[in-house]
């Protein structure tokens, strides 16, 4: 046993006294709700301040978590989709779930430079789900999983009213240190692997019902429905030495904000060397849409955002679009807060 | 890097293609549903006959897989909990439901001898939730974590239209060796450690909205809404060797079963040497309820169920309730078949 874990003569520790009911635990005001606090601020109370054994190498607040376990380091994290929320039944098939379910899980893993080795799937279903709807779920389970020789070790199946899948990634390092979203530093590079906007712009096509009416807008669905993350370049980046990577599941400046305020900079997108990537601006074009919104907003396209050294030149898949400088912590676009250009500060 | 597990350039597999919509997977019978297939079919369906990479030690099928992480091997294992099916607001306060989560999770973990390290948790809930029940989930699962020293590490807050709540456990064994639901040998004793039927009895009670009558009424309500497995006598049944080992949660005879399957022998239970216990007793006669139904169809004590070799004593905590004989597999009560004295039959 190593130092700092715990020996199971722990479990002999008292437990609390049997529950009184239902009515003590309500000591915050109860005007407050989920919706006025927001989901980090909720996250944040639950987490910050809370002694964490020494076992915990990286505890909440990045990408995933790193735990010494029986010697070794466990990269852990999970991500929930519900029905309604985050996709729906008649725009996606069990198959897209499934993979979409396991996408975003390792790619929060890959963002940490995490190679995936397990998933756990939790899937709470009405008990008039269709078999065939579970089975093609188990199906784009194990697909997206295979893409990393990786299966699914276990689970649970539940009822509930509505579809909900909760999907637990485990990884490995091996042997690199991990990618956190603290280590940006002024001077550095800000880059880009994978496209964002296209995942938003195939959910307003699906929103608008309209058949798709082009090779651009048949991508930007199928990319909502089964997002693309580019696993290898997040991987290249662990290699390469980024200095700071996040998953951006979130939109780009959302995303970008994690590491500027993690790191204490500013990031600044430079629109002279960067744009929406070519899909987005002809689906944008098409339907007479903002594609910078999409580009700089848009959430669930698991593109990968990272820091490099300035001097060092990108790894494979990676585009320059932008610079890290002191103070803040901010996002700008060409030098301006994002907010006064109409797009979501992350503030 | 360990032989048998995968390499980071396993990501450059091609992906699937892009998926052609939501009709093309429905390939099976769609009267068939989830209600109608049973929970374990559908399970059966989503992992039989898939190929696990040797990192996975131990797969789906016991109460956590067991899988080579970075050189140790990772317990893990993911319960969730979805409100109407497995909590009621109105009867279970934020601290409550967040104690049974992590406990039924824990509990599973030290079923298979396993001592918990952290826990990852998922959220569902509608925005309107108040951040005092937020809050007290929380409080909830750091302080049945911190019975084993551990901590809540990450996870995911969504929105959705119930409170659901996905707990993954992640611990390690120690240097034992894992003790899995199939080792059970003709001649083992068959025993049991903790209580049965009181979380029955108390769901029982609240169904029926009467206040506690007694100090045994009130021990019942207080399990059904916070279960006290005894982690310690599991942990001591792994030290002492036991030859298999099963966390209650469906029901004695359910779980019983599952032991009797997967070693291939029949358990017979020997009501001469165990009867409900006291508190259930209590309960049953003010209510006139069949105790014995309550002790060996109730699930959620999250009690253990365990099999020895004949000639050791049993762990302390444990008590002789049964033994192993050859055949089947199956469950006995008294020598006869469950279901033909009235409770459910595992087959």
């Amino acid at each position: 046993m190593s130092p700092g874990e715990y020996r199971s003569d722990a479990v002999l520790l008292t437990p609390p006294p049997y529950s009184r009911g239902v009515s003590d635990l309500h000591h915050h005001d109860p005007r407050a709700t989920v919706r006025a606090a927001g989901e980090f601020t909720v996250i944040d109370r639950a987490t910050r301040g809370r002694a964490q054994p020494a076992s915990v190498l990286l505890g909440p607040g990045d990408d995933a978590a790193i735990v010494r376990i029986d010697g070794g380091a466990t990269v852990a994290c999970l991500d929930m989709l519900v029905e309604h929320r985050h996709f729906r039944t008649d725009w996606s098939s069990g198959h897209d779930i499934g993979r979409k379910a396991i996408a975003q899980n390792a790619a929060d893993l890959c963002a940490m430079g995490a190679v995936p080795v397990t998933f756990l799937v939790g899937l709470a279903c009405p008990p008039d789900t269709p078999t065939s709807f579970t089975d093609a779920l188990s199906d784009g389970l194990w697909a997206e999983a295979a893409r990393f020789g990786a299966g699914i070790s276990g689970g649970d199946l539940v009822q509930g009213r509505d579809i909900t899948v909760s999907v637990t990634a485990l990884g490995q390092m091996e042997g690199r240190d991990a990618i956190t979203r603290s280590g940006a530093r002024p001077g550095d590079v800000v880059a880009l692997a994978g496209a964002t906007g296209r995942s938003a712009a195939g959910l307003h096509l699906l929103e608008h019902g309209s058949a798709p009416a082009s090779a651009a807008e048949e991508e930007c669905i199928a990319v909502h429905r089964v997002p693309c993350p580019p696993y290898a370049s997040a991987l290249a980046a662990a290699r390469a030495g980024a200095s700071s990577m996040i998953d951006i599941s979130d939109g780009l400046l959302s995303d970008l904000g994690h590491i500027a305020r993690a790191s204490s900079v500013t990031i600044d997108i430079d629109l002279g060397s960067w744009q929406p990537c070519s899909t987005v601006l002809a689906v944008a074009g098409a339907h007479q849409v903002d594609p910078w919104g999409w580009a700089l907003d848009g959430g669930e396209d698991h593109a990968f955002a990272g820091t490099f050294g300035p001097r060092a030149p990108l790894p494979e898949g990676w585009s320059r679009i932008g610079t890290v400088s002191e103070g803040g912590p901010g996002v700008l676009v060409a030098g301006k807060p994002a907010a006064a250009r109409g797009w979501t500060s992350w503030t």
